[in-house]
């Protein structure tokens, strides 16, 4: 392993890149080098920007300059991306050809030679991409993080069905304003006010959450015969995604057992002690009103990076079981999780670098 | 009947009190003749409330003297109560005695021979009062309210579970500030927060809702056989509880038929014109992001008292339907309900006045 | 005088436009018949517009076209204007050369035969148009409103300056999302949050006051010599601007002079009985905490057309005078004062028609 | 000096409580030792305060048992207060007579002999102690830390009245909710609202500032003949008060000498390089919408201790300005300014230990 990876930023200069930029700023293993975007190539990162964090970004992104979209030439080791839709749907294949790329975007998401990663829930599907390059004839390869609200419910998901086998899941959200981006939500729409809809969520998560799920076997997801339905609510907070869970399972599951199952998970990430993985995947509160969002969206050893779960309590019958859940959604849900399936893919060694 | 009837509120001084002020302001048949409050016994209503509403109660209440509770001498012709828990488990009795007496209090909503009511839903259970009567000697009786989420979930689950038989429900709630009353919820623990926890909710939901729907056969209620399952969550809305619903049901349902049963709802409040009773008590909208706390909770022809429901859309089979409600907690869930209440005892000659 | 006027209204589709399109909804004398956009010419207003209020539209306008900017063939008797500045600053000629035209668009606030009315304050200044129809040549005219910051604060100002000759302003305002329009604000920006800068806010504030409040001598406006110093501060409200005022006064001000003052003002929308004219200009209230936003925003007998003071008391000195105002943005900040100034020029007859 | 000291705090359990024990759990010289409380003596810490912030307490402290009021037998070094006022005015006095107590309550604020002390302003008003021990014959001392929208302002102050001779100043305030503590506003009482009134702020403010600027002579301090009016209201943000000054000097002020004069501002704290001192105490931002609560509460490089200041701009003359400030009301507003206050005197060794 060298010891500085070079890393690309595809999509920089929205709430996602910055949300990247703000984690790398010390990152042991990558360093950003490169800052890509189309419509403000040329312009210093400063002027291409509106910075929306809590925080000043360091003084070396401000004043890089914003490259436009020209793979060939971009030496960078590896390349992360949050462009939109759209943009991923072009460009991540350009870069895909050449470089390790790992994008937060939808557009490849559920392709069948394309990971779909949570590093402590199917770290194994990741060599999903040996099939992807071979059959693509690929340098790099595409792996990619699911929707913010799948990421949260997976986690939490994985060690309940390993134990108690789930068969169905009814899963009501509240989610932040951070999850539209910048500007997104318009103030007028969400003070005083929840929106029952945000635009095609619902389905990401059912279809999502059977890929994540999905056993790999022979170079292949197969995916887990999970029944999901998602009713997703926008709320007036800043940075956070809520989830109240309803699940019904094939074994008996009964409160104890469940919050056992739930504290002692862990994965790849923890054994490995990759940089950004937490000392702790989830979080387990015995308080009845935990998990909150202010309170506890930056709870653990890395912030933004547990899950957080409370009100674990029975359901309507002796095979059924309902939780709350609490993930950050800029950080596990986006960029931080992203950084973490690079650095487990560099750990592994499946970069090739 | 006579013209005017002289109506006593127990408890006058809290929030749901200004609301019952508010709402008798111009009240056809009911004016307020007597304020009833312990601690502020003897004081000016303008003394003894902080008035919290988005308006100004009437002079002639303001300068009202609060009276000290003293059933025997305190002619009014009907009370209705919003009395804290304790208060209404000690006072209520006594009132009840020797009037009609319509109550938003839980205290005595699960006892056996008192009346849980949804004038749109279950009206025939007012009857229940003749056997209250009879068995405790009473010249007066009790009539009460469900709590403010179960009236919007059953004021929908009825048409539903008429034309497809519901088995089982599962529903999460987004509930405004106000259905804590005041003070209520600290301004620290809800701004930029969502809190997954309302004391007792889940459990009055779901046994609620099974008195509410149950058959009234033989002078008694058969609870319907419901499995209920409800998530509570407080959010920093003003009014208007938001709920997210799926629902299991014995008979095939699809979106169609289910949007035409809630669209025809109709109950008797509308039949018998009460004055408080709105043209429509479900109003259906076809918008994907409707209905909205801000924009729906003051819909329909009686601000307050219809409940919007939305984004009907199928569940995981064709047995199953999920759907977002909007329901006024501090009308329809409160005050509202309970006057219409009353309309309804009146115009039934329930009341033997 | 006619019956009924045909109103039309140039950038319906926007936040003012809907407000007017509310306000007109019964109106005695105007009748929405024309809805002008350019974007949005050939749709229908209900394709135009994301409907942004808490109430539906009527039928009749959401069915109605959008009409191409037009001038020459849209015969209506009078139009209203809510352009952005740019679309104001070219179209706004082109109709008021042919018919009466109310704009509350800043393109021509400042030009010296444009009036710039608040009804009550300065409609004598309303005569203006006879020489900017002479000079300009012109069958109609154009008429314009304040900035919605401005209009509260003079409203204020006008009774404290004829009594105590003001002499120095200090303005801090805490102004609403919806002053910046939809989308406007991003919730991103507004949540946890205050922002101390509105662009151009503070100067126009500044200017416009002493137009306002200036003389009309000769058929001209002699600016008062008013120091106006604003602070300007976005908050996390939905409707309703705040200002605290501190004024410094050529004559001696007491705090019972000036409430007096403030409380007797009245004006010729007042007494010609306009339709739109609250029975009073301004509410003066005695309680320590008020105005508040929520509670008095729409207080008053014309909803959103009074300006609510409170907390009135004393300066530095006895030359001095403390006190906060609370106007409603979109309605006497805009709309509500355009329709009021047409109200006013059709009733002195100063509309030719 | 010794290595560590023993600190006890009066009034643990509220708010500005919990900012002590989590500002202290990692402090290289001072160590909580005790937790005294009226109300909770003899339970653990954990059952007697309701923990309202977005992090975990040690849970040393959480299993600490909180003792009564017994200042003879409480062996600490020194004690921090943050008591009620009539706490703090009857318990205050018995422990400052024996030990070093510190306290952001405003009891004894403006007693002769009590030091109010911003550390970088009037660091050297501390020695007022001399003469207290003195004539009150006490081995400990007592000194306070101004209200929390004192502290933001005068530390601005401070460098422009050195260089400019401050003679009035208009301050308007938007205050966060958490400094009316916990319960403290409702939040039916904020949300999309502005409260134009914190009781005793407005004079609290005007007062204490010119004790704060005063001039420390022949052991007393003589009030600074400074005009100040404030006008204080509360927003809905979490922490953070934000403040727009106007100020007129005596000798003329430009933009840029006043910005110099800000951003050079230095003190006491930061030459001792005592450990809670930030590099900066004041932090000038030039961009013109900074700075804003959220993103600028908690800037420098120790957060919640400098003041952000922004939109510094000309007054009415030469002889005036205005500009916004940001001061974190919990940190530096009280427990920070408190911690820092016993810093300095333990380095100066004013403590006597």
């Amino acid at each position: 392993m060298r010891n500085e990876l070079r890393l690309g930023i595809l999509g920089a200069t929205g709430m996602v890149g910055q949300q990247y930029i703000k984690l790398l700023a010390d990152h042991p293993w990558f360093k950003v080098s490169r800052i890509v975007g189309k419509k403000s190539a040329g312009m210093s990162f400063k002027d291409a920007a509106e910075w929306v964090g809590e925080y000043d970004p360091p003084a070396s992104i401000m004043d890089m300059k914003v490259d436009g979209a020209n793979p060939e030439s971009q030496g960078a080791d590896l390349f992360v991306s949050c462009l939109p839709t759209d943009g991923a749907k072009e460009l991540e294949p350009l870069y895909a050809r050449l470089y390790p790329t790992f994008s937060d975007a939808s557009a490849y998401r559920m392709e069948d030679d394309v990971p779909l990663i949570i590093p402590e829930v199917n770290a194994e599907q990741g060599r999903l991409i040996e099939r992807q390059k071979r059959s693509r004839n690929w340098m790099g390869f595409l792996v990619t993080g699911p929707n913010c609200t799948s990421i949260g419910l997976n986690m939490t998901l994985k060690p309940l069905d390993d134990e108690f086998k789930i068969r169905k899941v009814i899963v009501s959200t509240m989610q932040a304003v951070s999850g539209a981006g910048y500007p997104g939500v318009p103030s007028l729409s969400i003070i005083d006010n929840v929106i029952p809809y945000i635009k095609d969520e619902e389905d990401k998560v059912a279809i999502e959450s059977n890929k994540i799920l999905g056993k790999f076997v022979g170079g292949r997801v197969e995916p887990a015969g999970l029944a999901v339905s998602a009713m997703c609510h926008r709320v007036a907070t800043i940075d956070g995604h809520m989830e109240s869970v309803y699940i019904e399972t094939e074994k008996p599951v009964s409160v104890n057992d469940a919050s056992q199952a739930l504290r002692d998970f862990t994965g790849l990430p923890q054994s490995l002690k990759l940089p950004t993985a937490p000392e702790k995947p989830i979080i387990v509160r015995e308080e009845p009103d935990r998990p909150q969002v202010r309170k506890d969206k930056n709870a653990g050893t890395v912030p933004g990076m547990s899950t957080v779960v409370g009100r674990i309590r029975p359901g309507l019958d002796n095979h059924s079981l309902k939780y709350t859940l609490l993930s950050h959604n800029t950080i596990r849900g986006a960029a931080g999780n992203t950084i973490l399936t690079a650095e487990l893919f560099y750990k592994q060694g499946w970069m090739n670098l």
